[in-house]
């Protein structure tokens, strides 16, 4: 691997939330791992003042939080924080942006750092076409000169629809390169996610396999117990099937459906994921009600303390009909789908915290053994995601003794039994990819309109029914019976 | 699972070895577990002159020796021994049967057992057809009345080459029913035996990678520690390819090779293991050498301790040309594994005490990602027989960090995993299917004759070749080095 070009990164939104617990730990990680080009410099750039030593202060407390009882030295601290840099910056004023030009003209030149810029938004939606507008309206979107580069970084969510998407994709691509646009899903920053890629890929046992003739269906989830917390009035405006199916869990599907690309570099393996969501059959207003069910989490005592139901917490409307759960059986209509349903569920305030992904694979053709369930197979292929991060897979064994009855048993690999077990955090992966111009990991515009057009007619005809159809499910629990009705099926069939 | 039928079990030899160390211990075994029927005696013969008690108290130090440490209680071990009974008795003459005949008659009567009797041949081999000629002679080869039945357990070696397997099956057939005739491979009374039929036919997952497409090689081994210790005589007449290619190897090929049967009764699978030895293709002189590789371990200093050569062993001749080692290519020229080597080997002396078989898989059709080995696959199935118990799938995963690079790592599931890891000895399994008439894990005559016509040109080439291309290796090594070279490729390809 060859370390990313010498370059800039300009954070926006460098004293929130998401810029200290994430952005600044990573980048010090990659700088501890010698990942970061020689030259190299972080400008945080916000509307607090700070002078750039507070600055630094405030982020090596971060980092030090974070890294806690990792084997890294206050010298190795120091050495990054040398890279950063702040400018106390007013981003909704276009007249700050001179500033910020000159800043970044005076930082290339005392670092010697050529004109290569990342503009990484870590900042409400809202500035994600304001910020590029401002770019550009002060000549900060092109290099200054013949040489260089800008990219720009967006953080979820991307756009609230088809239509946001699209108005936004058009907009971004007025005043940036296609090929310079990072929209970033962290969940395609994790090992495990990156893995079944490689897992299907890099191996010729599974690819046989994987397609109607031998498998039953998919399951691909993102269960999580903790409820809206303070983010009420994002959720409000998103919901589960917005903040975590369009992305996270059609992202994982796409994976897990995807054909083998041409080769392994982003616009092949991109092009490929565009495909699934293609082939991904649409919903007619009935078939929404017969193949998804939503549900809203309400007050329940979970592990003795009192939880407050889904319209009682902070910023929530009091009669809000907005999802906290969404299971769907999706139909991939293709020749290597046709016919296997891909079940996808998330959920906040469940019993367990858990994504992972499950391939139920079909029963053999007759049962010569007793102990076989019947109709059932005794195979399972379960990639967890995170946080248990493994790869085990179920199948029959002769019950030791007498005759000749099976029992269900797994295989098992976790990824803690590497010998080298660091799991490089999601944002870790995907700065790097970004500074590298590597946009594999990052969602490229027609995939995100096209799932965005898998989920619009749902928001729509969700919107119509208001209550109806909404079923409630206490927190603490395995979420809303209508969608253990539709995915329990699936987990029944499984012998032990 | 039903118990047996009651009935009676005569042991010849019953003053050896075998019956001390396995025979006894197996059946307190299935009487401790309550998988005896009602009524059963064993009853031991042989020459040396011992009461009932005498023999029981010689069984039960046998007893106490292998059950060392299990919960059972003396209680138990006597409950068994009145089970017991002896007869002094000299099986080389004929007029001896009577004595036989009279007793058996009296504990039928006594114990209230049908006249049905499994006679067991714990015998040297010489023995074979004399007993049962005697037995013919004296009316005990068939019920005395009406119902009843009589049954024939053989050890192994079953002849010694294909003429004298085919005489003994001719004698035996003539004196027993096929049906009543059961020659013991106790290979096959292995649960890890067992269970690649349950592996192959109770999972969906297998059997569509288990075939040419798919596999590049197999390799089925049985790796020894020791010598011959004090069976040199056994051993000059016998080798390494007949002590345990034409049966154990010869029969775990089959298991990995043939098709599902069409039920899982013991004639159908018996047709299919026959089927795989009739596709194995003949070599001539010139491809015996081409393909196997013979050798004979030589004196070495192993662990710090001197270890003397074959040829300087107890009982074997100082110019012994007999083979301690066997490596050959199998070529099995059926539908399904046409141009997929089977490499089998053995041999005593070596480095690791291990029996196991191992799936190479194909590589993939393209290599999308550096770490892959060139040519090489990093998906490998492995069976662990003996003693090392275990299944162990070996993948190419993503090496957690920047990139796509792929590692192999392995899932693993081992039998000490298992809530109840009681695993049976072998002997105990067959013994039991012996009592209930099942001859699935025993040879049938027409398997023992074909694998002994695949034997028998490579036993008359190496007898025509003396000491040429009789390969030497020191004790305590992995074999001879021609052999690693016949084998060699197929280890080398996997990837770490």
């Amino acid at each position: 691997m060859k370390n990313p070009e010498n370059q800039l990164l300009v954070i926006f939104g460098a004293s929130g939330d998401l810029t200290r617990r994430k952005l600044i730990p990573s980048l010090f990680e990659l700088c501890a791992r010698g990942l970061l080009p020689d030259k190299f410099v972080v400008l945080g750039a916000s509307r607090t003042a700070y002078t750039d030593d507070e600055y630094r202060q405030m982020q090596r407390k971060s980092i030090l939080a974070i890294e806690k009882g990792k084997p890294y030295s206050a010298r190795q601290v120091d050495d990054f924080l040398h890279r950063v840099q702040y400018i106390t910056f007013d981003s909704t004023r276009s007249e700050e942006y001179g500033k910020l030009k000159d800043r970044i003209r005076k930082i290339e030149k005392d670092e010697g750092i050529p004109d290569r810029v990342i503009y990484y938004l870590s900042t409400p939606p809202l500035m994600y076409e304001l910020i590029p507008r401002y770019l550009e309206e002060n000549g900060l979107n092109k290099p200054f000169g013949r040489s260089g580069w800008r990219r720009i970084i967006i953080e979820k969510p991307f756009g609230t629809d088809l239509h946001s998407a699209r108005e936004l994709n058009r907009y971004l691509c007025s005043v940036f390169d296609e090929k310079g646009i990072y929209r970033i899903d962290h969940f395609l920053g994790k090992e495990t996610v990156q893995n079944v890629l490689v897992l299907r890929f890099s191996n010729g046992i599974f690819e046989p396999l994987w397609n109607r003739n031998y498998i039953d269906s998919v399951v691909i989830s993102a269960a999580e117990t903790l409820g809206v917390e303070n983010r009420g009035k994002y959720y409000e405006g998103a919901g589960a099937l917005r903040d975590m199916i369009q992305n996270h869990l059609m992202q994982l599907t796409a994976f897990v459906a995807m054909e083998a690309p041409a080769t392994f570099d982003p616009e092949s393996i991109r092009d490929e994921i565009v495909k699934v969501f293609r082939a991904v059959r649409p919903y007619q207003a009935e078939e929404i009600d017969k193949n998804i069910v939503r549900g809203q989490y309400t007050g329940h005592t979970v592990k003795g303390k009192p939880v407050p139901g889904y319209r009682k917490e902070k910023d929530v409307s009091p009669d809000s009909t907005v999802e906290t759960y969404v299971a769907m059986r999706l139909h991939i209509d293709n020749w290597r789908w046709g016919g296997v349903p891909f079940y996808l569920y998330t959920g906040k305030q469940l019993a367990r915290k858990q994504s992972e992904i499950v391939i139920n694979f079909k029963a053999t053709p007759i049962h010569l053994f007793s102990g076989q369930c019947p109709g059932g197979s005794c195979n399972q292929l379960t990639l967890g995601i995170s946080p248990d991060e493994s790869i085990s897979l179920k199948f029959g064994l002769k019950l030791p003794g007498a005759g000749f009855v099976v029992k269900q048993v797994s295989m098992d690999f976790r990824y803690d039994s590497l010998s080298d077990n660091y799991l490089p955090d999601a944002y870790e992966r995907l700065l790097l990819d970004a500074m590298l111009g590597d946009s594999t990991l990052y969602a490229r515009s027609d995939a995100l309109e096209v799932s965005w057009s898998v989920i619009d007619p749902i928001v729509q005809h969700w919107k119509s029914e208001l209550e109806h159809n909404l079923h409630f499910y206490p927190a603490g629990t395995s979420g809303p019976q209508a969608a253990q009705a539709l995915l329990g099926m699936r987990y029944d069939c499984i012998c032990h």
